[in-house]
């Protein structure tokens, strides 16, 4: 499957559709000066892939106010998350910038320029506050609503709320961010969160990591209140796990990527059935496993590939907790969103 | 695109396609002998696509012979040949093993196992003698049938040929051996040159590489004779270079793979146009290139995703001699086929 077919995990589904061909804010004077004082020859640069068109005309500015001899690169691996770096271009370049994510992880080695949306937050906002029941809410939302974070929550506050928030755990560099594969700023004293970002993405992880709480969201670039319900999610995850129930060979996946490798958990998995098989990869795609012969996959990286584009790959693809109820080893209610914490 | 479509570049229409479910000798022996001599803890798997569903079957059997403390794993990454290292793999494990392909360049960190086939290769090298014109023949195979050399040569011999072979280069092991990117083994001093091995894959690269020459195709896995034809070939590549004639921005890529990559190739044209922009990457597929806003691209790795995934991208794809063509740097007739050496 191609990641362009707009499948529900495509990103265009999101926040980083860009639907308003807007201006971003590429700090270039930041890179400037990284270039300047470490003397940088090369200059790498990574886009999250909705941005990736953008591209040309960011190196084209670079160009036009760095020195001549000094090569920029842009990184032609696919991106979805600031668990992506692209190591290897990192290593061989003086200078390294990463677009549209917050950091994981601060390195020296790393400028991460954070891409900010400016959709006006607060209308839709407004609107959602008819799904919100009583006057205790959690605020969540995305890295590139992020520098509106305390405009939502004066609002929210100025329209009678109590506002509760908290920063997650290391895998986040801010109050109230969550992540594809991280809810943990949601772990709030209140009964319903209000998430403001785009698309369903991040919501459904949220609905499913938190179920006793209403989860509302407010999407300012769709226009659009929607409460989340993960019924037809938890159909789809049961339905791969009862799939998987028959399976003899499993394909073990260990991923690759800086931001999402779990080795442990792939070799205790490895070491406890030895019907089991380990693969290790980067990109986790249906191409790439149709070659070998198994029968289900557990994939130990991002939970977003096995649950978003799950249903894509040519066997069962389960995360951890799923193959764990698929062998027997846990009941079948014990099924729960797969999230990642800590950083490498 | 996926490698699964069946494009002409699809290894199931060359020699690797197994159409017999035949052994291999996977040289275990070897793999055993190397784990216990280096105390070995992690043994890392890396198969041709071909090949990879053999994997679990060749993990089984080494899981028997090895330690019980000894973790094996699979590469997952897409292979296609020995340019094709896993390098994140191998510099993980303590035993890495490279299947089915020669070595580019020895090195004590990989076992190479070859793989060789078992078809029988006379019988259709006798079908073959009636498009040999006189009687001086060159010699070329590819890495499978690399065992069954001497073979074909005493058979040549025996029918009153002389037969002319050489070793081409660094980047090839064998005499008489080449590679989809090299054709050096077959600048010999005869007008026919007779190809022994699958599809269409390298004797097009073949042919293309030795234009004055009758190439014959013996095809031993589809047991079928033809003479090289690139008639075809040659109208698909002139209609890429004419459609990016036009092209403002050019996408230069570098490829990241432990041998194929050409980067002063690369730089040079960035250097000399200021429309083209490098981007690095290792797999070089249709869907990572359509998310760039580029009008056209040179490719400097891999040639044979140039040629022969070109139609499925979205942009010309040209390759490096192309590129000059294209820009007017050098004229339509230098057109020629795009050719590795060395190794890394």
């Amino acid at each position: 499957m191609s990641r362009n077919e707009f499948s529900e995990g495509d990103l265009r589904n999101t926040g980083m559709s860009l639907k308003h061909d807007r201006e971003w804010d590429y700090e270039l004077e930041r890179i400037v000066e990284a270039v300047d004082e470490r003397d940088a020859k090369k200059v790498g640069l990574q886009f999250p892939e909705g941005l990736k068109r953008r591209g040309p005309k960011v190196t084209d500015d670079l160009r036009e106010l760095l020195p001549e001899d000094v090569t920029v690169m842009m990184s032609g691996q696919p991106c979805y998350g600031a668990c992506d770096l692209d190591t290897y271009l990192m290593r061989r370049t003086d200078v390294f910038v990463h677009f549209g994510h917050s950091p994981m992880k601060e390195s020296e080695k790393i400028i991460y320029v954070p891409l900010f949306s400016n959709v006006e937050v607060l209308p839709i906002i407004e609107e959602s506050l008819e799904e919100i029941e009583g006057d205790q809410v959690g605020l969540v939302t995305t890295a590139q609503h992020m520098n509106r974070f305390e405009e939502m929550r004066e609002f929210l506050e100025s329209r009678g709320y109590e506002v509760h928030t908290r920063k997650g755990d290391d895998r986040l560099t801010h109050e109230g961010q969550v992540l594809g594969c991280n809810y943990a700023s949601a772990d709030i004293d209140a009964d319903n969160v209000l998430y403001v970002g785009g698309g369903k993405f991040h919501p459904l992880g949220l609905a499913m990591e938190h179920p006793e709480k209403n989860v509302v969201i407010a999407d300012p670039v769709n226009n659009v209140v929607t409460v989340a319900d993960t019924e037809k999610f938890m159909k789809q995850r049961y339905g791969a796990v009862h799939r998987a129930m028959d399976a003899e060979k499993w394909g073990v996946i260990f991923c690759t990527k800086i931001g999402q490798g779990r080795w442990d958990q792939a070799e205790e998995i490895v070491e406890e059935n030895e019907n089991a098989y380990l693969i290790t990869m980067d990109e986790v795609t249906p191409d790439r496993l149709r070659n070998f012969d198994m029968d289900a996959f557990v994939n130990t990286g991002c939970p977003r590939i096995t649950t978003d584009d799950g249903p894509q790959f040519h066997k069962p693809m389960l995360t951890p907790g799923e193959y764990e109820i698929a062998v027997g080893n846990k009941p079948l209610d014990a099924l729960e969103f797969d999230t990642f914490h800590g950083t490498w």
